[in-house]
């Protein structure tokens, strides 16, 4: 029998009403004769609740710990909506990560799935029951319980998906993904498909729909993802790897924005000094992510450099600079939004930047850097020009 | 160096603060060159709020999946600690029951635990840390997470003392075990120490201070347990074997009440038939804990029978007796109060049951019905007649 991966992300899963609400629209599915493996999240604010009882503790929790900590969340949640499928008379049986083996490597936090021991969840299938798996967690080579990191639940039912051969199926309380967060611009296309790659690019420039890991470990192993809304007639949008694609017509599939970095400037840089590759590698060593970089031209053999980091990493670089650095002046800049265009159409449609230059500069919108890559353009602009950006580059290339 | 198993009960972790106020108390424990392994309860009311979630999505759960529920809570109060432990500069480790191994067998919810993979323990401790386990979990033959019953903590702690060869400590917001609820009577003495066989009775009569199978077991191993306030200079109570106690002097150690039950009376029961043995194996078929039994001399054939009951089990008893019976009159009773008097004492000590009875008839205390053991005396009295019952028996065997 075929088998679907099936996740319900936190706000489907918040109240003892919801679960029992899914529970119904599981076992609708599993009368159409299927296999299932259900992955849930945490319900509602459950992790940010263990959050803030970790901070009341202290600001630096350790991090073993408080993997261990936010594991209990998918625990509960996934406990529940086995109670709730049983009591409907359907059998279901809940796992946490250790009962099934969900081998991690990596960092606490942001640990990455190896492996995942199949045996038990096919077992239990293939004694007719429906399978709850805790999302988000792992186990480590130590036995110790580890986190994917925020909307790790995603890669949880990607992976077993690739474990079990089967089909996986994203649920969340949006109806697909937008080429535009239909928040932004009300006139927002859903998209009926997306390639692996692009949507990459924008879940990792900040559309949080979906955990990245996710994605590309689907693209490992060629498994479409289906993101829509559970138990609806709406049809949602396939996440997978689309062959010739008409690329004239579609330069560019859609567009992700970021408020979460600032932008350094260094100036007075002796252009024939290792400075800067000493601060970037101190910066670095902190697992900082150091995004955006640009150098202005040389003048008297001195240059400017810019780069964005994450905010929350602003004061502890800072500090790294000001060891490193005598007399050079710091600019920090933190009205900076960084909007991206992504699609795989740039690959061989010229002319996208040169569009978007055009419109911007029409439109009195200042572009403060920009870095780009084969699928997308990424332009650091004033955070109050980010919605006038969204509308008339979502107009110019009709998103 | 010697291993001491320290447990902590739900109040003494109800909040951050405490846990806190705990994680100092424990350090200068361990400043004393002690290797100390901590057991926690869940924080304050997780455990009732766990409880009343799976209400919310029915009122009969799958006890499978609400055991896994129930675990969460001592996970989250023991990483919690372990962080607490390490934000002081000292080291910490928290452990789930699967990552030591404590193996159970029987039932969900009332699991018993088979044996506790020690060796993670020793590793850790041998590397200076302090061991935090969860409390009141075990994973069973099937890998299933599987809890102990309320107060199964300290079960925990003493199976852990067991396996460490260490000595045991409960810390509870009571300063040590009284002869005598001090909330029902002010001028109850604190015990020096008691015996387990005291102690078991105690607490299987309605003592909710500790869970009795830990009591079983550290009889078992001959395990001494101290029971007490955390950080205090006020002297606890020690749960141990005591040998030749000078029984003349105290026939009676303690009381304990239980307003839990219901009497239940079957008239007119011809004498001869087997209707009783049918009556009481079908309702102890349900698991039902049926107590005290008296039995009327027959009257031209026909004899009267009363039993008690947990409240709870009333309406699955009263069902099956209705089933198994003909016109015979059932009378509840739910005005029962379960006294007890236990003491190790009463083995050689004549009289002790005509001085109860003697205090009783003086004071208008009626007794519905009584059983005893060799250690003890119990008597189904008016509920109303509770708190008198206490003070006169108190003062009389000088409590």
């Amino acid at each position: 029998m075929s088998v679907v991966v099936q996740k319900y992300g936190g706000s489907s899963v918040g109240t003892t009403e919801k679960i029992k609400k899914i529970a119904q629209s599981i076992i609708k599915r599993k009368d159409k004769d299927t296999d299932l493996v259900i992955v849930v999240s945490a319900m509602g604010d459950t992790t940010d609740d263990l959050l803030s009882l970790s901070k009341g503790i202290g600001e630096e929790p350790d991090k073993r710990e408080l993997d261990a900590l936010l594991s209990t969340g998918e625990i509960i949640s996934s406990a529940l909506l086995a109670m709730a499928i049983k009591g409907l008379g359907y059998d279901a049986i809940s796992y946490t990560a250790y009962q099934i083996g969900i081998k991690t490597s990596g960092q606490y936090g942001k640990a990455l799935i190896e492996d995942i021991h199949g045996n038990k969840i096919k077992k239990s299938l293939k004694d007719g029951k429906i399978v709850i798996v805790a999302g988000f967690q792992g186990i480590n080579g130590e036995g110790d319980i580890t986190t994917l990191g925020r909307g790790g639940s995603d890669t949880t039912a990607v992976a077993l998906a690739v474990k079990l051969n089967g089909r996986c199926e994203i649920y969340t309380d949006v109806s697909g993904i937008y080429s535009v967060d239909p928040r932004a611009y009300s006139e927002a296309k859903k998209l009926d498909e997306i390639e692996y790659e692009e949507m990459l690019e924008l879940a990792s420039l900040g559309a949080q729909i979906m955990h990245s890991r996710s994605i590309e470990l689907a693209q490992k192993y060629g498994i479409p993802i289906y993101v829509g809304l559970s138990d609806s007639d709406i049809k949602g949008t396939v996440i997978k790897e689309v062959k010739n694609v008409n690329m004239e017509s579609k330069p560019v599939t859609g567009i992700a924005t970021s408020d979460d970095d600032v932008a350094v400037t260094l100036k007075n840089i002796p252009k024939d000094v290792n400075i800067l590759s000493t601060i970037f590698e101190a910066i670095g060593s902190k697992r900082v992510n150091i995004d955006m970089i640009s150098q202005s031209s040389p003048v008297d053999g001195m240059v400017s450099v810019s780069f964005t980091i994450p905010k929350e990493s602003l004061k502890d670089s800072l500090k790294i600079i000001e060891k490193l650095t005598v007399d050079n002046k710091v600019i920090v800049d933190e009205d900076i939004t960084k909007f991206s265009m992504v699609g795989l159409g740039m690959k061989t449609t010229s002319g996208v930047a040169a569009r978007m230059f055009k419109v911007f500069s029409e439109n009195d919108i200042e572009i403060k850097m920009i870095t780009t890559s084969e699928i997308r353009i990424t332009c650091a602009i004033k955070t109050s020009d980010k919605l006038k950006a969204i509308k008339l580059v979502a107009k110019e290339f009709n998103l």
